[in-house]
């Protein structure tokens, strides 16, 4: 049975969550796929952020630090990311990031780890792990003269043996949208005798996360991706209380010390997890920041990160389902798990050219600039954004989308693939590579 | 011959700065000399921020890191720090919080020191130096196993043997306004073979800093303060072309990649000061703190740094002179040193209860909570908030007052000790404390 534009009609009329959508300004005319990589703007937010710089900054000046909240942002910000990843209150802090939350807790991780058992010197991560996770990995095992091993996803149960320090993951894969199961992975690395550190950057606000049920270690994550925080909002980090008081992560800042305010010369971490504070927090972005969790936490009397990512897999088997049926033949082909416990919330496509032959492989070695017969990807993303869906490329093949259940509905996924196959379908995408390579810029 | 209003209200009419005052937005009513603390509000920062949040996120959205160009705005912006402390374009980036960007620096400094002369092992610093730096230091030197030695300023001298890696230094102290010799010190530290890390906090913005004439290594400093960049506005790195690509700071996130956008498993650190970048920036605040760096570059056509550094010493001057002779026998005296090229832009007073008896030296060992005799300098400047003179206090003793050329005027310095004056006549801060303590709250 196909699914018509009407089924989706339907079902965005009987969607509970659908009046959450009008918490954001959305342009006319943008299916925004791309909220995975920074979420729309809150209606709240041009308010609020008016309210942070005219009333507090410009009239209450230095005052605001207590008359405005603004020493308790990091806490109570982070206190609402708890509530989205099951954290109880008081365990996270909004502050930094994400690059550096990481550097912050994959050094707790290790000088626990080596205290105990100072023969593990290797960390373990994904090959295809986000970029920056690997670079801060590579520099701190560089400099405490550790390994870092990188493996393929079926290759980490097997790789988990007794010189293994910390497994460091990210939970849901940003180039596949691949997820892990955090409950099994952290059980696994335990019993190895490993720590886990969890980046949340795909999963916080996008799929149901449970730290504590999952017994996690450590966790970082970002704040402008499902949690709408605002471009380069403050990311989060999450120490498990067994953890928060074992260790003085480096970046020992004054916010982390025990009493900021004596200004005495020599440093006492503070207790828990405001210890994994470091310098001053920007605050106009932070206060967006919370804007942006509020439309999170607007769906609980909806039934919260539990409705989300129903209404999210809807979303994706309906894309997903869509663009098998109406796209077949023309060069795409699903990359993302069709599987729900192993699928965030995005999808992507390779895409290869079936009217041009395959390089032989590693023949594109030049990612960001795709070999022959793979090109296509970027151009066809470049089409869709001119036609207002806004999605995302990721070399050299990659067409990724994501999908977040607060603003988007069953007929913008509708939408979105009659685009997508009618830019297949006329190949405008060449006319357009054409274009823009022959183009006088 | 004695200051008078009429003398104060002359200088202001002829002062040729005068006009930069209106690039600000200061409330009704206060005379704000806590700009070394938080700067105000600059009045282009309300609707470029909101042009941020409105436009740029919210139509542009994920577009606008090209076409608002957001993933320029650390090299920008750090070009415009770099009119003001003496770097050359290409050399500064406005990044993370000035904790961070010690971390970094100090980092590499340390890597660069020990790669020539692994015998050195020590850091010295102030021990008064501002406190997250020491910190900074402390928690480094603790993973590195290299010693922090803290020295009172006359010792920095003959501290510097051959076993210095680094001298570790705010330019202007936070708490009395001394300044160093940057050229000085550092040819100081060359001679003993140790680098130089310098904190601009106090001083960018408020005095005349060349670090390349200083021969200067590396230096930090913060957005918020006398930059006017907003609450916890990004801070920024500069470092010796001399010394930029001879390491990896262990900070390596993405932003400091040679190729961030080719995905790439392994690090590979940028040319120049790019790879003293990590993560993603809080771009509300860093477009906030674009408005700050702009009302200082505002003075160029008046002359500059040198015209607001003599508009400061005058103010600062006129302040020494009127508090020494108007508040005279009432328990202030003049912490800050009185020669100009020891003086940053800031005056601190001592005070001490001139009806108390003293007691014995370390007896108020308490900071933040001043002992008897001492009691009273909290309680004055919140007596001088009361009444619209915002200063800052320092325990346990310090009243602390900054004096930004760019927005104050003679007549608010004339008028700012008329207030301290009564304070301090009248003794109001001893009801004000009395009131305070017996207040059900």
């Amino acid at each position: 049975m196909s699914l018509t534009l009407e089924h989706c009609r339907e079902r965005d009329a009987r969607d509970p969550l659908r009046p959450l959508r009008d918490l954001f300004t959305l342009p006319a005319g943008v299916i925004y796929l791309d909220g995975n990589s920074l979420g729309p703007m809150p209606k709240a937010a041009a308010p609020r952020v008016a309210q942070a710089v005219q009333q507090e900054w410009g009239e209450g000046l230095i005052r605001s630090w207590n008359s405005a909240g603004w020493f308790e942002l990091p806490q109570r910000l982070g206190d609402k990311i708890g509530t989205i990843v099951g954290a109880k209150p008081g365990e996270v802090v909004a502050t930094d990031s994400t690059s550096i939350n990481l550097f912050k807790v994959l050094s707790a991780a290790l000088s626990i780890a080596s205290a105990g058992s100072p023969q593990r010197k290797v960390v373990v991560s994904e090959r295809s792990n986000f970029p920056t996770d690997l670079y801060i990995a590579e520099a701190l095992c560089k400099e405490r003269g550790l390994t870092l091993k990188l493996v393929e996803p079926h290759e980490i149960a097997a790789s988990l043996d007794s010189s293994v320090a910390v497994l460091m993951l990210t939970h849901v894969n940003y180039r596949t949208g691949a997820m892990h199961d955090m409950r099994a992975v952290t059980r696994r690395a335990h019993e190895s005798g490993a720590l886990t550190v969890w980046d949340l950057a795909h999963s916080a606000g996008a799929v149901e996360v449970d730290l504590h049920g999952a017994h996690a270690d450590f966790a970082i994550g970002c704040g402008y991706k499902y949690l709408n925080g605002g471009p380069g909002a403050p990311a989060f980090v999450w120490v498990h209380p067994r953890h928060a008081d074992r260790f003085w992560q480096p970046l020992a800042g004054w916010w982390s010390h025990e009493a900021p305010f004596e200004f005495t010369p020599h440093y006492r971490p503070a207790a828990g997890i405001a210890r994994y504070l470091c310098g001053t927090q920007p605050i106009l972005s932070m206060t967006a920041l919370e804007c942006g969790l509020d439309t999170v936490l607007a769906a609980q009397p909806f039934g919260g990160m539990k409705a989300l990512r129903e209404k999210s897999l809807a979303l994706t088997d309906t894309f997903i389902a869509l663009v098998e049926e109406r796209c077949a033949g023309h060069g795409v082909s699903l990359v993302t798990p069709r599987e729900h416990a192993l699928r965030g919330s995005q999808v992507c496509l390779a895409y290869v050219d079936p009217h041009a032959s395959l390089p032989p492989e590693g023949a594109s070695a030049a990612l960001g600039r795709p070999g022959a017969g793979r090109e296509g990807a970027y151009a066809i993303v470049q089409a869709l954004i001119a036609r207002g869906v806004i999605g995302d490329f990721r070399a050299p093949e990659i067409l990724r989308f994501g999908f977040t259940p607060l603003y988007l509905g069953f007929e913008d996924v509708w939408n979105a693939v009659e685009h997508l196959r009618e830019v297949l379908a006329t190949a405008e995408w060449k006319r357009d590579e054409f274009n823009r390579r022959n183009a006088v810029t």
